[in-house]
């Protein structure tokens, strides 16, 4: 039989075994709600169930379904289950997983545009559509001098964007002769830890990134900022780059863009947003007013594969100023040379990254955007955030939880005012009941839950439920203790 | 109807749009032999067909599938096309495509082992698959101190390499002081220049990069290295890494492991092993001989994204210590702190890594490998060398033509005797006929065409008719020029 000869999957095994696997997905996606959450899985247990070779024969797909099943699974926690409420959203869609499948079929490499032009100017065109969509200042459009990529993740993209600021202010000189350890970088205390990592991968080192001090709402101080460049000036560094939060991970706490943006604007540093986990919100008219001061950046970024429905990864990555980022990260060895990057007429979005390679994400980004268009995805933003001021009102009304920081949008920080140790407990025993996952974070130095709510498919009675169950767990600490 | 008012993909709509796109993709496998092979668009012209803004309302999948079939396929250079012989293969398959798929249904984040076991298990295991799978050194394996881990590209695998080299030679001290733009890195003049951009990034300065001279088969000079790292140490540097590559990407020269190896061993330099292209020839017992001395090595990556059937991105990367890795890499901040993470007893692969998200790739990897097997990888690897080992036998008996370069695998360097015009014109004008795709290098100073062979469905008669017509277009530059 020709198909066995060559070993390849034959068309006919690729449809039959193609459909059956979407039809376990859409299953899937029905049954996920009844799965524990969090894996119950221990450590060596999904390993020690596989085989300790790859196999001489190659096997039959429906073997490797089965094992999916039976091994994986129960290996799996459930990100996409609707009682997943734990770090944040990574939800996905019907029209986000059919863009990847698309990508996959395809198999085209985008790093030039030569290698697939629909790969770099539809991206293009759909980061363009992001402008509009969330309202961006326009000078973020490739239409004008900026533009928009698409990255794995915002820790990618504040590295490139660090990248930017660091040749930017060395006078494209640290690319060439290397970094001096002189260089500042300004986030607050609250910022992500990815700008710790990229401060560390860039050569300019953990020790140059400078902490500034929060407000009550765990919001950078923009007098504390301003004051801490001006010291850092007269001990002879060079201070460079700032990143602002929009939406912290730990707290979802809102940086003053305009006040920081005044700051970088008179002391010439390069300002980057972080709106990783919250950017989506500005797809509705009433949270907007989250980017006020935007204009003022110089790059922003937010991942429509944590609450805009569209598969891990895609990140969208905007700059004011192309040049300044690719002049920071191109290189041009002859065997990619040809006519269309020379003409400068193009992108060659392997220069807006750190990677060479690039898959076709595009295609996810823009099937979400089309299938939900922009209504749906206000009506789904607007439903998560009213889900999660219902559950804040909850906490609030009772008298022995409190909020532990404002919760605008879809994020719940609150603790139980008993002690840290309740709190754990009350963590430890829901995840370990499979019924929901959350997880937590520290401020003022306390345990404090997060209940981040944004799955596909998370519904009133989910929420309700989950609260339910941190109260009953609050109570069962006490049995626990008698 | 409660599928409409929640603006989301009914399941029934997901299946049956699911399999629609599964039998476009199997259709597309079928038909991409007689589309042409590099895309006939001119900048602006995807752009252009797209609309302006997101719609306001969501739109039907078929809308999406018509303009794919309509806008974006005019766009495409056909990567999986058994007529594209440019750059190297990004060849993928069945078993892959499927594993995206469900990886994507999934939707698991796997940065961390607690947000899905089975990610980072599946993964350890599969890499260790790999070790055995190609005879790798044991130290790579996650059974010794080292391990495997799947970065998108073999850029970042580099980056990741030289971040681990760059700490240890300093005592881990660069990460938190920064650079100090005396380290040196050593590479061939023929290394991908991915390594350039990695010390760019890395805040080490291409400036320390130091481009080791090759011999007559475009390999790097084991005495010139061992010349210029002494010259480094008298004048004040600290020499830290070095490149070897098996396989160059511009005409597959092997760099000798054994030599460079002992040079490193002797120096305590860390070497890095980029096999990205070529790494896949050790499937077969034959081939191996291209990683002898790798057990000299710190670090090797090769890319199954590239000519293993995975679909990109699948880079493989192997450390001997996975602790100097993970100790130039790994940052905790609170919110991310568990139990498991805690307990040393399991990976988080976040911190063998750039980003922090990443998604769950070994499923493609393993489904390759399961499915075709050792056997069905040797053969078709096997297949693939034949095919440009009998290009190469017809170079070699032509009277105009002559190889550039020794051509041990799958990429033959070639060129007509005549002049670079005439080199060109023939890529120029069978690239821009669609037929077939061809790149170029430059080697000894003169335009060299490269016949990469390695898609999926590539087989003798696609060989043959490229022959055919390489020869007929070095004939029509006379007539063009009559």
């Amino acid at each position: 039989m020709e198909t066995k000869k060559d070993f390849h999957m034959s068309p006919e095994d690729f449809r039959r075994y193609g459909h059956e696997l979407v039809d376990w997905i859409a299953d899937y996606q029905g049954r996920v709600e009844n799965l524990p959450v969090l894996s119950q899985a221990q450590p060596g247990q999904i390993l020690s169930a596989l085989p300790k070779q790859a196999p001489e024969q190659g096997e039959d797909f429906s073997a490797m379904l089965k094992d999916v099943e039976q091994i994986i699974l129960p290996g799996i926690t459930h990100w996409q289950s609707p009682n997943f409420f734990a770090f944040f959203p990574a939800n996905v869609s019907g029209p986000g997983i059919l863009g990847e499948l698309l990508s996959a079929g395809l198999g085209v490499q985008g790093m030039l545009w030569v290698t697939s032009p629909a790969c770099t100017e539809l991206e293009t065109r759909v980061l363009d559509w992001v402008v509009d969509l969330l309202d961006l200042p326009a000078r973020f459009a490739s239409t004008a001098a900026g533009g928009g990529v698409i990255q794995d993740s915002a820790s990618s993209a504040s590295l490139c964007a660090l990248l930017a600021a660091r040749e930017r202010a060395s006078a494209y000189r640290c690319k060439d002769q290397g970094c001096d350890g002189k260089q500042t970088i300004y986030v607050s205390t609250q910022t992500h830890s990815s700008l710790d990592k990229a401060a560390m991968i860039a050569g300019m080192g953990k020790d140059q990134v400078r902490k500034i001090a929060v407000d009550k709402n765990h919001a950078m101080q923009a007098r504390e900022l301003a004051r801490q460049i001006e010291a850092d000036r007269a001990a002879g560094f060079t201070p460079c780059f700032v990143c602002a939060t929009v939406g912290t991970t730990s707290s979802n706490a809102m940086d003053p863009l305009c006040a920081i943006g005044e700051i970088c604007r008179q002391q010439n540093l390069w300002l980057h947003v972080d709106a990783a986990m919250s950017g989506s919100a500005a797809v509705c008219p009433e949270f907007r007013h989250i980017h006020d001061g935007l204009e003022l950046a110089d790059s922003y970024c937010f991942n429509p594969h944590k609450w805009l429905f569209v598969n891990f990864d895609c990140d969208c990555f905007f700059v004011a100023d192309r040049a300044a980022l690719t002049r920071a990260l191109s290189i041009m060895p002859e065997y990619l040379k040809n006519q269309p990057s020379e003409s400068g007429q193009i992108f060659d979005y392997r220069d807006w990254q750190i990677p060479l390679g690039r898959r076709f994400r595009a295609l996810k980004l823009w099937f979400v955007l089309r299938h939900y268009g922009k209504r749906g995805l206000r009506f789904h933003v607007r439903r998560h955030v009213d889900l999660a001021q219902q559950f804040k009102s909850w906490v609030e009304a009772h008298d022995q939880f409190e909020l532990a920081a404002p919760a605008p949008l879809n994020l719940v920080c609150f603790r139980h005012l008993d002690s840290d140790a309740r709190n754990q407990y009350i963590m430890d025993r829901l995840n370990q009941s499979g019924q929901l996952y959350l997880s937590h974070t520290r401020l003022d130095d306390k345990l404090t839950l997060r209940m981040s709510i944004g799955q596909t498919h998370t519904e009133q009675r989910h929420v309700e439920r989950a609260w339910q169950l941190i109260q009953a767990a609050a109570q069962g600490y006490l049995e626990k203790k008698a």
